[in-house]
């Protein structure tokens, strides 16, 4: 059986791209329901892309460790945001990795590392590909680099069913893991909309947030240990449950994103896959009451394990709403006891701050069922759920006929919040009426929904707007650094789960500490005296 | 009114010390208790402490921001381990710092630390000075040093009630910053054994562990941002409820034990006090039978506040046991809704691992009410919490009747937590018998109490033997080796929450990546290129 191929760009496999016919069919429908998108154009096909030849020669010692096939090059050169699948849709693979190395055990990264550095080479450490702050793009100028793909790493090594742990390689997927981990009735449930396709050594690399809306919020609070790759030698954690030796080794890796070392493996914290669940949507009038409701639970001690708030334009697009209401979306689930008492104390303070709602759909399933997000739900909870795991597949479709759609998320405590709500909406519309033929609110105006913490939430805001064809890039961009503009300067995070890359540096170099920086830098300096690990990531040698 | 001065030695204020008639009468209910324990000692007083000569004089153009008094100096020269306070009960002060530093204001820490540069002097950051692992005993050969003492840096500058948070100085201790926080209505319920001296600034140091068994067992958890001078520049993160920015700053300060800043100031997460409350002690006849329902109810997502497993010796101890059985004390809290449901679902599970209890102790007080761990509870519950915070205090007087008591920590995984345990115990049992005229079990013997998590317990043990008088030093040393082999070769950490300080550097030199200790020399270098901030504590130069 060939294997199945992801696509070149874009999300997803070669098999799930649609047919020409399917696409018209699906642009009609958005214009229909958007008010905008025009004709359907056509991808770059893979044969027509043109690429730059590679400035490495595959090496002769290693077998089929490193790689320069076209589709191989070219299918590494982008990562999944907006601007990188417009680039990618029209064949403009700038960038692309002069080699890919794809190790199959641990010893082979150490020879990628070794081969690298005295080729004077760069490496960009790859998992799933779905950076959408340009983490895995090479602008490195005249230096080549190397693709570092951990995909051949995908295993869960141990699973540890008495402390709830399993140490698993980086380069496993969401699906893979699971896959792996369900034989013993767990699971990690770390469910980002990446899930798919994204990788564990991704996630602890870029910080990601995951499905659980309150208290196990980043895959950061499920890590036990992690062990890396580095220039100058093995970083390996104890696992441990707790430690108070010194700073966190682990958390000095979390979040590196590539330029201390490349993540191989991790002892990550898993679960009894949840028996008992309870969910629920509640309607409000007026978006800033149900923000203050979703503060009251948040702070209740309740801990939802679902608890995101849409605003009303953002439940209308997901269908989960008539786009007269905000809705909020509860839910629990325990592996252990019936979660109907928290869910009723959380719909009871939704209550109080003038939400209405049907029934909570509870359920217990037995131990050992598909819970995989890609499970049906019923309901707007369910619309919600599920539109949330197609909009990276919809994208592709928007990019075809012509839909700017992209989204961009930050954080903030409560106190700050309604104003810097307020303002960041102001600035981002005022951008998108004056580089989209859209109006500033209503259709194609910036919606929003959260994770959320006791002490403020994390809003994820959506644009969709009539794209400017052949200027996606630019028109975002804008878009995008008057979001950065707002967030940064209203005291806010540039992001609370999508990491830095190379696109949000010029803020996040105004959020981090100066110190922080110079520590940073010489820490870098001291294990990577090369500077080649994901240069340009974070900090500048 | 003369201003309360803390003893020179030992735990609490000079007018807390018993007179020799309380010490006598305690020293013979000690005696007839534990079975050993002799004639009462006098601790050397302070007129009679032969000290070192300052090496440093006090600077005129500061007015009294540094101080070389006889009594400052002594008293800030060791931490309060056993053998800190036994080496401060004869006298023995090898180490005493030139100066103390007292800053009134954040720009005076700046003073201290270019002066002390500019002067080739060390500085060794003090907040309640209770480190038990030497992490501010200046050991430091010829090289002068300064304490940089932040108690008078102990104001709740701001607090925000919506987001629940709190901008509070480094040097506010326990009791000083609940007070301040009390007038809101709110608290940080962060209760180390430490709580009536430790500051939050020595806390977030040193990871410190507090009140919550599960959850928010650490200061880490606990914190929204930090704010610390270093010798290159302030050091400030952004106050965000969570971020995904490249590594937490906030992380790399945490645990940093004063080797990159002072640490000035910090936003920290703090909460409605509880309003309702349940507490429970349950008896078990098997000490790994109870560690199992312990780890049972971690792993169930009920989240207890307390859950705590006893040792039957530890419990009997403290006064809450026969010293038959093991005793667990579990505690639910809320500022929100009853507890009693979870409570039940908790005692269900205890009751399933063969644990007996009486009906759990259920309360509903008016919120703002006082809920200081100094209030009395009933019960063994009660007794356990007494006794813990009463602990420190009555140390002072076993050193003076020649009884060795002292305690160490750590954590590991739930897989190797039987073995774990019983190779601990015995490598310590063994070495009390060789070095102390004591019984390899039962009284005398180590016993163990914990912190939990999902993934595994943090256990405490605590050693009492009859003390080799004027060798109680090297005594305690020879055990405590035993007991860090032990945890580092069983897997364990050196420290849950005891932090590194300079007694556990040979132990945590083996436990850290060599890579992170690499990278956190070099980030050191980077921000303190003299090597002035705390020397000798996590790394060498």
């Amino acid at each position: 059986m060939a294997e199945r191929r992801l696509k070149h760009w874009g999300w997803g496999y070669e098999d799930q791209a649609p047919s020409r016919k399917e696409l018209g069919e699906a642009a009609a429908g958005i214009g229909e329901r958007l008010g905008f998108g025009g004709e359907v154009e056509e991808a770059v096909p893979l044969e027509a892309v043109e690429v730059r030849a590679p400035r490495l020669k595959v090496p002769a010692a290693f077998g089929d460790l490193f790689t320069d096939e076209k589709y191989d090059r070219v299918s590494r050169a982008l990562g999944k945001a907006y601007r990188d699948v417009v680039r990618g849709f029209r064949g403009e693979f700038e960038n692309p990795p002069d080699l890919v190395a794809l190790p199959r055990e641990e010893s082979e990264i150490e020879t990628v590392l070794s081969w690298c550095e005295s080729e004077g080479a760069a490496v960009i450490p790859f998992g799933g590909g779905t950076s959408v702050v340009g983490g895995v793009e090479g602008r490195l100028g005249e230096r080549p680099f190397v693709a570092l793909d951990l995909r051949r790493l995908d295993r869960v090594l141990e699973v540890d069913a008495e402390s709830l742990a399993a140490r698993i390689q980086a380069g496993a997927t969401g699906p893979g893991l699971e896959d792996q981990l369900r034989e013993h009735g767990l699971t990690l449930r770390h469910f980002p909309q990446s899930f798919e396709y994204a990788t564990l050594g991704g996630w602890i690399a870029t910080r990601a947030g995951g499905h659980f809306a309150t208290l196990y919020t980043h895959i950061d609070d499920l890590v036990e240990s992690v062990r890396a790759i580095t220039p100058r030698g093995t970083w390996e954690s104890r696992r441990l449950p707790g430690s108070g030796a010194g700073p966190s080794p682990d958390r000095a890796l979390i979040g590196s994103e590539g330029i201390l070392g490349a993540i191989a493996e991790a002892w990550v914290r898993i679960r009894p896959r949840p028996e008992f669940k309870a969910s629920c949507g509640v309607e409000f009038d007026d978006f800033l009451a149900a923000a203050r409701a979703v503060r009251a639970i948040s702070q209740s001690g309740l801990h939802p394990s679902n608890c995101r708030l849409l605003d009303a334009l953002e439940a209308e697009m997901t269908g989960a709403g008539s786009g007269e209401k905000s809705l909020l979306v509860l839910g629990f689930e325990s592996p252990h006891h019936p979660v109907d008492a928290p869910m009723e104390l959380a719909l009871e303070i939704a209550r109080d701050h003038g939400g209405i709602h049907h029934p909570p759909t509870g359920r217990r399933r037995p131990n050992g069922g598909r819970t995989r997000p890609v499970d049906r739900e019923e309901g707007a909870v369910g619309a919600w759920r599920n539109a949330f795991l197609f909009a990276p597949y919809l994208r592709d479709t928007f990019v075809a006929c012509g839909v700017l759609s992209e989204t961009f998320e930050t954080a903030i405590t409560w106190d700050r919040f309604e104003q810097f709500h307020a303002e960041t909406m102001a600035a981002v519309r005022a951008k998108v009426a004056e580089v989209c033929d859209a109006p500033a609110e209503g259709r194609g105006a910036p919606r929003v929904s959260s994770h959320v913490y006791p002490d403020g939430p994390a809003p994820y805001f959506t644009v969709m707007a009539p794209a400017v064809r052949g200027g996606e890039v630019e028109q975002w961009d804008e878009i995008k650094a008057a979001a950065s503009e707002a967030a940064i300067e209203g005291g806010g995070t540039i992001t609370h789960h999508h990491a830095v890359g190379r696109d949000h540096r010029p803020w996040y170099d105004r959020q981090r500490p100066a110190p922080f920086a110079a520590a940073l830098r010489a820490a870098k300096k001291e294990l990577d005296p090369a500077g080649m690990l994901n240069p340009g990531v974070l900090i500048d040698p």
